[in-house]
């Protein structure tokens, strides 16, 4: 089916706020889930509602909490979110490190205890839109193996990375795992095998079932390189945050637990160094004028294809699967 | 050749000292050619050595230059390294920051006209043995294509991560290259092929031949998301110390030009989050203790190989190619 935007939204906000989410909060969690619909990413997108909202009808998600924030230097910003929306807690710590970034030039945050924060891309334009570099980390459940290793050890730890720049800006939003757990669950749906080396069984063994992968653990993206990077997400998350690790991660996936997963953000002002947007630009436009493997499909910049799909969606609307609307439609209260 | 690091050290401080580097400066350098050895990276060790020798004889490195540093903010650090030596430039500013980051928490610097830093966990292990967090990011001459391109647009731009624990740190140091331009130099000299995928020749065609790869480019590592990760390091680099793009630096592989690409340091004071040592070794303890893929070859955590290498260097000593030790013994004045 074919929503248009303002009754997702319209739908999305009257059921936050049934659930006493407060106007601004609820559109605010209702836009990232639109953002992330047409950025063509329905993992982050509308799937994630009905179980929001369980999370606030059980307690897990507080409505109107939007995190107890402390500068305990210049520069770092302690966050608990105290079971917050994740939107909610994040776009605060971004504002307060905004102004303090205007005066130290870069400044850091760690959040614990907040709801799952969703697409990152969503704070890394947001970042860019206030002139600022935006680092984003954070970590979810276990689901990813060691490279060389087969059980599921390290949550996908995605990185985000904004960088403006006086032309389009550089978005890089990646899940340091090869593939998502969502794909894996779209083929066990479809009945379709998964490739080869993207994951393994519960027993540890290489498999192709996505049943079986289910319950086993998916690769690191890079190989050796990529489990490196997904591994210190892992580590400067929890050592910044002061939250859990992997293995003892909840309160993304499930309705039953509290979230103990942590987000770090590190803001920078390129200004304080003298900028070079311009230069930036310019490299960037010859990067995408450099000879393609393939000239019928030119390769991006990232943030290129991500933009494209929103444009194209905003023109031709968002598709939700018929089942998943129903739902939606029938967490309105009447 | 097996000669005593104790000499090879002589050696090299020897021969700094007769280009006019002051003795403090001399074996700084040394140390990090000699650590780069006991690490088994033969490409950041002695064989810089004669390079570094004819640019300080050429005038394109200063041997007395320790860089002009400016806290342009409370938090951040702009370093001019007036063409000094890039370990002495480094070591001056990541000092600079130990002590601001005691009051701010976290604080940044950005190097530009520094030559080559060399290995970036030397730099990691020093914030590690300061008890800090340390990030640290370099750009290089263009080596390395797009994912999906065929040109050298990019560095193989490193990235190198130091995380204190109350065991073991974690020390993560890697190109966002696929492999290295040295790797390649190697099958040249040795006649092998290299593997398909690495790289392309200079008309962009997927090549096996080393020496047609010489003149082309480098596979990024990780695909889609290696490249993307690649190129922030690149614009990151750029933006904030105000440095060249790669198809622009100079000045690292040759002894023709000024070095013009860049350097950032991020420093995090994690005692100002409240630390977390104890928690970290213990998870890094877990993840060691998971089951391997290879029973008989565990996987490890980064930076366990490494420490690995160094001890049984310690004990056994470095091996230099002969022509390598001679042409050293060769430069030092007699």
């Amino acid at each position: 089916m074919h929503p248009s935007i303002e009754e997702l939204r319209q739908l999305s906000c009257k059921t936050l706020e049934s659930q006493k989410v407060p106007e601004a909060s609820a559109w605010l969690q209702t836009d990232l889930l639109i953002e992330a619909e047409l950025r063509g990413l329905p993992s982050h997108g509308f799937q994630r509602l009905p179980r929001l909202v369980k999370r606030l009808q059980e307690g897990f998600a507080h409505p109107r909490a939007k995190g107890r924030a402390e500068w305990v230097r210049p520069a770092v910003l302690k966050v608990d979110g105290e079971q917050g929306l994740g939107p909610i807690v994040m776009t605060e710590t971004l504002n307060l490190l905004e102004l303090r970034v205007r005066q130290e030039g870069v400044a850091i945050a760690a959040i614990r205890n907040a709801n799952h924060i969703g697409m990152l891309a969503y704070y890394a334009e947001a970042a860019v839109a206030l002139g600022r570099i935006g680092l984003f980390l954070t970590t979810s459940e276990a689901l990813v193996h060691p490279f060389g290793g087969t059980e599921p050890m390290l949550g996908t730890n995605p990185i985000a990375i904004g960088i403006p720049t006086d032309d389009t800006p550089f978005i890089l939003d990646l899940a340091t795992s090869l593939v998502s757990m969502g794909k894996i669950h779209h083929h066990a749906l479809t009945g379709t095998q998964i490739p080869k080396g993207w994951a393994v069984d519960a027993q540890g063994h290489g498999t192709t079932d996505p049943v079986a992968a289910k319950d086993g653990a998916i690769a690191p993206f890079g190989d050796a390189k990529g489990y490196g990077l997904g591994l210190a997400v892992e580590l400067l998350v929890a050592t910044l945050a002061g939250s859990a690790f992997a293995p003892d991660v909840r309160g993304t996936l499930d309705a039953t637990h509290p979230a103990n997963k942590g987000d770090v953000i590190v803001l920078i002002d390129p200004a304080s160094m003298g900028g070079n947007g311009t230069a930036l630009a310019a490299y960037l436009d010859s990067l995408r004028a450099s000879r393609s493997a393939d000239p019928a499909d030119p390769f991006t910049v990232p943030g290129d294809r991500m933009r494209a799909r929103r444009e194209a969606a905003m023109k031709h609307g968002i598709t939700l699967p018929d089942t998943l609307l129903n739902e939606i439609r029938g967490l309105v209260p009447t």
